[in-house]
């Protein structure tokens, strides 16, 4: 079976819509030269990701130095998708003063997961990155 | 707002079901200390984890010396959601001639994505973790 489907580049403006969009998206960390893939509730800013976490976590200072993040959304029927990906660099902002800090901690940022997550981080991009897979027609030629 | 939600953990046969049941996974790899995350299709013999790439992707034989694998479903409706993580390490047996790797190359393997997707990769997991959040009532006590 082969397809003709189509695998488009999304815009920045298209990214940028996608992430304020949705509420769960997914961290790529590493830990000891090994990837770890954490689900989290977040809010964007733009191109900005804040989020929240317990503090005992695997989502530290120093395996938040460089992350990815992804959010996407995928349509089985229609065998379709798109996906947004974030390259960029993590911080705490639990406790900063600065006006940014304060300003990204009274994002609306609604976390499903139990109570105790008082740890605040942000992600500023350094790359947006988005695709969009227009499906296509089937054809059963094998 | 608080959450009396609960995260649970998932045991290795409802984790090896739910690996089952997917076809769309997200690949997380580390290239020169960055993590990237890549939505792939997906077929999964137990554990093991087979998916497929086009020749020219970042997916090369370098970057999947360790790897994250992660499945997930979100009910956003329910505040509720799954997700099953495999980490393992990675090797292409596109041209592999032994038992596993031919019978890996015959796993139903429905891919969404343009044509050339010629290079076959498995995961062999080293762990296998999955988490799921049980809603709870909402208190709006604050």
């Amino acid at each position: 079976m082969t397809t003709n489907a189509i695998l488009e580049t999304l815009s920045q403006p298209e990214c940028a819509a996608l992430l304020a969009g949705g509420s769960v998206g997914r961290l790529a960390i590493v830990v000891d030269d090994h990837p770890h893939i954490v689900p989290v509730n977040y809010a964007a800013e733009g191109t900005t990701i804040v989020f929240r976490t317990a503090a005992d976590t695997i989502l530290t200072e120093a395996s938040l130095r460089r992350v990815a993040f992804e959010v996407d959304a995928i349509d089985e029927d229609r065998r379709a998708g798109w996906s947004v990906c974030v390259h960029g660099d993590g911080a705490e902002i639990t406790h900063g003063v600065d006006a940014e800090s304060r300003h990204l901690r009274e994002l609306f940022l609604d976390t499903w997961a139990p109570e105790g997550r008082d740890r605040w981080f942000k992600v500023v991009a350094s790359t947006v990155t988005g695709r969009y897979l227009v499906p296509g027609a089937r054809r059963f030629d094998r």
